[in-house]
Order: structure tokens, then C-alpha cells, then sequence
């Protein structure tokens, strides 16, 4: 297996995406090609005093997709970009999964005009796991698509509920529709009509959840539209920020809460890990062609590890394919 | 001053009401009229040994909508049920505001069908007041417009502007657009819309935030559609109380952690006297012609307590003639 690793636009790249591949073709038996500027590749390879593993290859590219450039643009002006000519070795093969830590604008564009969507597939989605009470979820989608229809929701709900037992191991994975209130005629116009179309869809839909709920593991797939799903997920990462932050400045508060902090250090660092994005890997976006995974801009060697690892997951357990099959058997209005 | 306390629906009715208005008029001067099941309220004050302190009345009502219920098809139903009765009183001005902890959809629909919008208003939204890291924050809608056009959010940010500055004493308000990127061009249809009606609106506008900002404090107003605003506020009840768990869980971990948590005892008291929202009173229905404040249905007599000397402030401030003047500047395509 072969994966092609975006070393470029990242906060620390190519530093970390190359230590993170290092590690992942010596942990994992895998081949990994990291695409971007070869000579601060090497350089990095060469002040580690390391030459390149077995199963690492590099493939220049000379140019960067930013945050701050119009990615459909940027994608036709910048053809030796690193995301460019990562998507373009994806779609001719020479890669089984993309992953990338680059400008979510630059991969959600190459994926959807340069490897494309699985045929019967409206809109691909980007699909995070995240942190619940009992385990992880998988939320769909959390930005490809700010504005939806109702059959863009209900494919989410097939792709997430694959995703889902593929990579978290979830048999039968309980799907549920966000919603402001739990009864079935509760929502706005796109969220009555979804739910409509999620209850005849081939997964097992357990109904409306509420925002109180996306963290208790009541489902192993939320379903949104894209603007609400990018809401609520920056939402409990800023929930969980303010909140870490209020305990420590709670027990920097006096002499006695700051010796009752030192003793209780351990358990803040289990908590820190359990809540921790890195551990996750990334987004996968659902629906194209071959698989394309959006990992954190701030990942560290770690984060890109995780990305790589998850990439090879959803490689093995066909999710591509499951998912074409899935979405041929659904009728659906077109898009 | 009088305020017309619906004494019925919620989870520990009429009790905590009755406790909650007892203490009003006691520490507060002003008259509060409890409108509900007369024998049950006296009852309780019987119970406690008590009689009804001066400028504390009763109105009997002898039916009660519930959160089951279709609220709109109850009020036509039920018309001596608590809060047709309250309305009803507000509207022929036998009191200044109304607090209800009874069913949301019972108060909306009272609120918009009984006692009337501001003229000029398209849709009264339901505003809480939330705690950031700095202090305080509205959020507006949180769930009485699931489906909204772009001015109606416009006019969410001139009323929750008003509002912030009644309540929380903010003089120049921060009033943001929540959105799924801090740029003008972010979002769906309806929010790149809005984005442009609310930098003509007479108010201190900032721009978009992001979920992870919400609880920062950078903005001191956040306006969203009912929908999201509602999965939002949800999510954040829902992320902090999985936090707090986890930190319990963790802290129970080892004897070391667990003398820790001992000793940090009090930093965690201050903490959830912060997050808990009993202190904050309840969501303020802004745009109806007369104030109209939804209180939590779990409320006890100290947040039944805090959403009365919240509507005291509100009536105060006078909320609504401050509304009805900047609404009549904003030219807004019609609802």
C-alpha cells in the first residue's frame, strides 16, 4: 500500500509531515510518498542526520496552495502545487490514499474537480472523528458543503454510517440527524425533509439528536449540513479550551487548590490525551473516487502519523467501493 | 413594577415558582403576580408555613400546556391555561414582563400570537444570556425561527445589541455574525447575506466568528439562525457537562488523584457557580410587544429568582421602546 503524503502547508511543514511518514513506514510496512519542496525535505532529512527510510520516496513540487488564495483559482494557476500534483499522482494511481494538512479549500477543491466523486455521489462531505463519553464519533460534514439539499444529507448519513464501521469498528453503526428538538417533525425545512429520506435510507437511523447529545456517544454517526457541522465542531473544540483553561485558573486559585492540582496532574494528562485532536488522524472526505484525508494545519509529527495510519484503514476496508454500492442502491432526487 | 410569573410547566412547578417569586418581592420591591393552579401554590405556602407576602398575588388558572403538546393548537384549546392567562394579563397591561419556565413552544407561541410583535420586527428571537471567558454573552436565535431569510438576522443583531447593553451593561455592543470562516465571502447563502445587512445596521458590527470564538468572549452578541443557534447553545450545554464528567472520572482515578481532587474542591465550586446557568436567569424573547423571558424547565427557585430580577432590568432599561425606534431606522426588505 502506498500513500501520498501533502508535505506542504502545514504550521510545521515539512518537518513534521516528514517525521510522520518516517514513522509510518517503519511502524506500519507501508510506502509513503511526500509530495512538496524536495530540498527542505532533504534538508530537514539531513540536520535529523537520517537518510530516507526504506518505502519513502519524494516527489518535488514547487508550489503551495495557502489559506489565504482562492482554492479554485489557486488550483488552476498553481499546477506544480503540492496538493496539485499530490491529487494528479492519486487519480493515475501511483497512491492508494491522499493525505494532506494543507489549505482545506486547496484539498476539498482537488478532490471534487481533480479526483472526483464516485459516480451516483452529489456532494462529498469532510467527516472528522471526534471524542464522545464512550468512545468516538464520526460527524458528516463539517464543511464541504455550506449549503445542502435534503439528499445531500441522507447520502451523508450512508457514507458516515461505512466510514464508521470501517474505521471505528462500528457494526451497524447507529446514525442520528442533528436537530433542535428530538421529535421528527422538529428542525428547519432541509431537516424535516432529510429525515424523511434518512429513515428509508439502507442504514440503521435512530432519528433527531440534539447538540447536548453529540458528545454523549447516543450515535456513532451525526449527521449535519456542512455550515452547521464546521459550527459545532469549532464550538466543542472552544467549549473544551475555555473549559481546561477555567479548571487550571481555577486551581492556580489558592495555595491548597494548587497542591490538589500537582496531585491530580496524571488525570489531567489522560483527560488531555482522550480530548486530544492528534490522536485522531483526520477528515476524511467522503465520496471521491479514491480517498482524501484534510489533517489538522497545526499537526505534529504525531497528528500526521495518525492521518497516515487512519488513510490505511479506510484503504483496507474498501471504503470506496462499500460506499458506491451503498449510494447505487438509494433512490434519490438529483442534485 | 409588577411581573407575572407563570407558575406551571416546569419540572418542579409550582414550587420552585412560588419560592423563586417569594424571594423577587422580598429582595426586589416589586409586585409578582404567580399565575397557576391556585390550591396547588397554596398548598405549598401552607406546607412551608407561610402566607403570602405583601405584593405577591395569585391568578388561578386551571390547565397547564405541555411540552408535548402542539403549542399552537393548545393555545386556541386551552384558554385558562397558565400562560394563555399570563399573556393575556401582560397584553392588557396588568404587568410590565412575563416569566414563564413552562413549555418553550407554549411561551413562543404566546409570545407571538397573544401578546404581539414590535411593529417593524419580522420574527421575535429567543435570546439566552451564556458565559464566556471574559464575562457574559447573547446569543440570539436560539430556536424560535428554524427557518430564517437573511434580514431577519439583521434584526437579530439590532435587538440583541439593545439587549446586551440593557443587561449586561455593554455600551457599544460587539455584535458578530457566527460563520464557518471569519472572512465576508464564509458561509452559506443566508449568512453571506446577512454578513451584508447587518454592516448597514445601527450597530457596532465585527464580523464573522467562528464556533471556537462563541465562548471566548470576542464578541458580545452572536447572531445565527434559530436553528443553529439552538444545536449551538446544546452543544455547549452538552461539551461542558461530558468535560466536567470527565474531569470527575479522571480525578476518581488513583488515591494520589483523588486526594488532589479534595484539595482542588473549591476551585471547582467557583468553576461551576460560573458555567451554571441557574445564576444567568433565562432567554429573552426580543421583538414582542411587551417582555417575554423563557426560563429553563429544570429551574429552581434561585433561577427562578434570577429570571425575574432579569425582567426587572429589562423592563428597566425599557428594552422594547429602545427596539421599536432602531428597527423603525433600518430600511429591510419586507418578511
Amino acid at each position: 500500500m502506498k500513500i501520498i503524503m501533502d508535505a506542504m502547508g502545514g504550521d510545521a511543514s515539512p518537518k513534521a509531515q516528514l517525521e510522520g511518514a518516517m514513522r509510518a513506514v517503519r511502524e506500519l510496512g507501508i510506502e509513503v510518498c511526500l509530495v512538496g519542496d524536495s530540498d527542505l525535505i532533504m534538508g530537514h532529512l539531513d540536520a535529523m542526520g537520517e537518510t530516507l527510510p526504506e518505502g519513502l520516496t519524494v516527489q518535488h513540487a514547487s508550489q503551495v496552495i495557502t489559506n489565504d488564495e482562492d482554492p479554485a483559482f489557486a488550483l488552476r494557476r498553481k499546477k506544480d502545487a503540492s496538493i496539485v500534483v499530490a491529487a494528479n499522482m492519486l487519480k493515475n494511481g501511483d497512491g492508494d490514499a491522499l493525505v494532506s494538512t494543507g489549505s482545506t479549500g486547496g484539498v476539498l477543491c482537488a478532490g471534487l474537480l481533480l479526483i472526483g466523486r464516485i459516480k451516483g455521489v452529489q456532494r462529498p462531505a469532510l467527516a472528522p472523528v471526534y471524542p464522545t463519553e464512550t468512545g468516538y464519533g464520526v460527524l458528516i460534514d463539517c464543511g464541504a458543503n455550506a449549503d445542502c439539499k435534503p439528499q445531500y444529507l441522507a447520502q451523508f448519513g450512508v457514507m458516515g454510517s461505512i466510514y464508521a464501521s470501517a474505521v471505528l469498528g462500528k457494526k451497524n453503526a447507529k446514525v442520528a440527524l442533528i436537530n433542535n428538538g428530538a421529535e421528527e417533525h422538529k428542525g428547519s425545512t432541509l431537516y424535516k425533509e432529510a429525515h424523511q429520506l434518512l429513515k428509508q435510507a439502507p442504514i440503521n437511523f435512530i432519528g433527531n439528536i440534539e447538540g447536548r447529545d453529540v458528545m454523549s456517544g447516543t450515535a456513532d454517526v451525526v449527521v449535519c449540513d456542512g455550515f452547521t457541522g464546521n459550527v459545532m465542531l469549532k464550538v466543542i473544540e472552544g467549549v473544551s479550551s475555555t473549559l481546561l483553561k477555567n479548571v487550571k485558573g481555577a486551581m492556580m486559585s489558592s495555595l491548597k487548590t494548587k497542591i490538589g492540582a500537582l496531585l491530580a496532574k496524571d488525570a489531567f494528562k489522560t483527560l488531555k490525551k482522550k480530548m486530544d485532536y492528534s490522536e485522531h488522524g483526520g477528515a476524511l472526505l467522503l465520496g471521491t473516487k479514491y480517498p482524501v484525508i484534510k489533517g489538522h494545519g497545526s499537526s505534529d509529527a504525531k497528528a500526521v502519523f495518525s492521518a497516515i495510519r487512519q488513510a490505511t484503514k479506510i484503504v483496507e476496508a474498501d471504503v470506496v467501493c462499500k460506499i458506491a454500492a451503498d449510494i447505487e442502491k438509494m433512490e434519490m432526487p438529483e442534485a
